[in-house]
């Protein structure tokens, strides 16, 4: 059999999440060029004939928003026949986090418009652009729950209080103060830092950071984060 | 910005587990033309232009081996730029679940030759789909620590033994048996069945069936299969 004459275009998009401040935030940008001319939608386009998929979406983020990722990685193939008005396009869905300190976001050399939405506080999206977005916040949620993922969003050094927050704003639920930090804290992950913050109600706060090597024990070993 | 001419291929590809007496195995097709002529591969096949990605992978499936699944969710998509020697094809890999009972492999349309291999017997397999299939069985392994998906490798009535062997194959090591039983019965997700089977050593064993209500329940809570 030879190859069949069904030429498909193919594109990359990227999820990527930031939390700052006990929100959390999607990076979107504002289409130059039609379809969808003037509407928000994630960053990406198309994937070139001598690149590897994970390469075009890196350079899309860098060309369209400056984005300095933590952390990458494929959610999903979308390619229902009718989800590009042009022509058949399939889109590969990454999923990104980055963290605060690498927030900024630089206007494209298209000067085309980006920012950051809070995820609550949405515009309509271009394409299926919302499905994609929809199953990145999904993916997230669970993977918070078997993976300490949530540290990619946190900078290098954190009070614990920024871990809880941020574990009830992604899950959308409250915690029980002592029991979440009990919880987290017998898992082993995290290393106590002798600095402390001045951040926290005027207090002192001790530093955490993130323990790599037990953190990866830990993942193999699988872990639950069912924390109340 | 007008659609770059950077037209390529988009083939789909299924990594299809069953499981029997103790064993974990995966279907494939031996090719009957270049390139890989005469190799094992995995079933799958180019995406037609007015076909979503899920239907290909059904109809190659069906086309190809005549398998009933059980199970089927979008694995991964393999992308690099070398990876056919013909040109530029993309691939979205699939893993499939078929239970005992859908064990049946028929010939295809093409008399390609199709047949289960235990996967610790595994034949050189014809382009990235050693990858696909070691991604497949991680998946696999993984998701049977936090989801009961075991249970679609299974018949729909099973003794508890059947239920033990197969976390244990999968899993690639010995479990305690009281433990396993107290473990998995604690979760609440099967059904005990007034029958009996007759076929445990002889004596007739307990069947079980799998609660799709509290599997659901369980799942959404977020759920551990931490056995030892």
């Amino acid at each position: 059999m030879n190859v069949p004459d069904n030429a498909l275009k193919l594109t990359v998009d990227a999820v990527v999440f930031g939390y700052r401040d006990g929100q959390l935030f999607v990076a979107l940008i504002n289409r130059k060029y039609p379809p969808y001319e003037g509407q928000w939608a994630l960053p990406g386009g198309f994937v070139l004939p001598d690149e590897n998929l994970e390469t075009a979406v890196q350079r899309e983020l860098h060309e369209e928003t400056g984005i300095q990722l933590r952390f990458l990685e494929q959610l999903f193939t979308f390619g229902e026949v009718q989800r590009d008005p042009r022509q058949r396009v399939v889109s590969v869905a990454y999923m990104g986090l980055v963290r605060p300190t690498d927030f900024d976001i630089k206007a494209s050399t298209d000067a085309q418009e980006v920012d950051w939405f809070p995820i609550d506080e949405l515009p309509a999206l271009a394409f299926d652009h919302a499905s994609m977005l929809e199953m990145a916040l999904k993916r997230l949620r669970g993977k918070l729950t078997y993976e300490p993922i949530g540290l990619n969003l946190l900078d290098e050094k954190f009070p614990f209080g920024d871990l809880e927050r941020l574990y009830a704003t992604i899950l959308n639920k409250p915690f029980d103060r002592r029991n979440f930090r009990k919880k987290f804290l017998s898992f082993g992950i995290l290393t106590e830092l002798p600095e402390k913050s001045a951040l926290e109600k005027g207090r002192p706060a001790t530093l955490y950071s993130f323990d790599r090597h037990r953190y990866e024990l830990a993942r193999q070993e699988g872990i639950l984060f069912d924390i109340k």
